[in-house]
């Protein structure tokens, strides 16, 4: 997608060689033009699978899959990251392991709002080792629904999460895929 | 907001005299029809204001405010509760009571996305006791910037937050106010 891969390009900054900084635009300062953009992009790249609801993870992922879903006309459910009075008991649990913590965390969402004749879309904004996506594809499962793909805003090609799910038969679509870092330089996978 | 009602007195369930549980529609599952409904009552209440950002606290308001973002056409800063590699070192701070876990926490916004010269609007999905505005509040004067007001979706009236920050002059709508969740009964303030 150019006009995102611009917009990463003069507004990203990077940290070291793995680290990618877009929290002018994607996780803290939200740019909501190209989050319609963006939920547009996903929309055209799976119209054609009657999808009946979007599956996020707290925190970074509420804001574009809750933009996209206007465009599929579905409601979201966020997986949420911490127990909660306001949590039902009954949940589905899936297991993520997140790097930069090093540690490992459950995600849930009750058992109220994922059936087995939904049609899920996980969306969420980065997707680097593919381990939310992991953990968000336990969940599906366990609610015996369908999951017919991932959409992620950012790739980072480079550490190889989303090779090893397209690898488990994971339909998985990246907006930008992000071969490197090194050196402050920013590289794109090309013909995506 | 009178569609918002009927969905709350549908589908809300109180737990206790204190708690009404919404995650079927606003903080779980997010129903994006009405979402989109609730943006453009803000948008009517707050269209004279020149608002320039919203801005909301994680987690729970940022699907609102983004999809209220899409009709007042600017972007969405969110305050983030945990500090994280991603997160500028230069913040505006503000700080936070949680009477449900009793304690104290801080929320930050980077230096970088609010400047002395926006026109903010704070959007939540609940207002209780006011703490997490009352923060939000404290950053944008950090800021320097303009607090135009506060919009939340659901004021809990009875705890008294919404009117303690009417008291010290801040504009605070909401679309659904409830004066009482005793025994079970949902009780709206008139005249809304």
């Amino acid at each position: 997608m150019k006009l995102l891969e611009e917009k990463i390009v003069k507004e990203g900054r990077t940290l070291g060689d793995h680290i990618l900084k877009v929290d002018h635009f994607l996780n803290h300062q939200l740019d909501i033009d190209l989050l319609n953009a963006i939920g547009k992009a996903f929309k055209e790249r799976f119209k054609e699978e009657r999808i009946t609801k979007i599956l996020t993870a707290e925190v970074s992922g509420i804001a574009v899959a809750a933009i996209t879903a206007q465009h599929f006309k579905v409601p979201v459910v966020f997986a949420k990251k911490t127990e909660s009075l306001n949590l039902d008991k009954e949940t589905f649990e899936g297991h993520v392991y997140s790097y930069t913590k090093e540690k490992h965390y459950k995600i849930r969402v009750s058992k109220n709002y994922l059936l087995p004749d939904d049609r899920v879309l996980i969306i969420d904004d980065f997707l680097a080792k593919g381990e939310a996506i992991k953990g968000l594809w336990e969940i599906v499962e366990s609610a015996g629904a369908y999951l017919v793909g991932a959409g992620v805003v950012i790739e980072k090609y480079f550490q190889g999460g989303g090779n090893r799910l397209r690898e488990k038969g994971l339909n998985v679509q990246a907006l930008a895929s992000i071969t490197s870092l090194k050196n402050g330089q920013i590289t794109f996978l090309e013909n995506q």
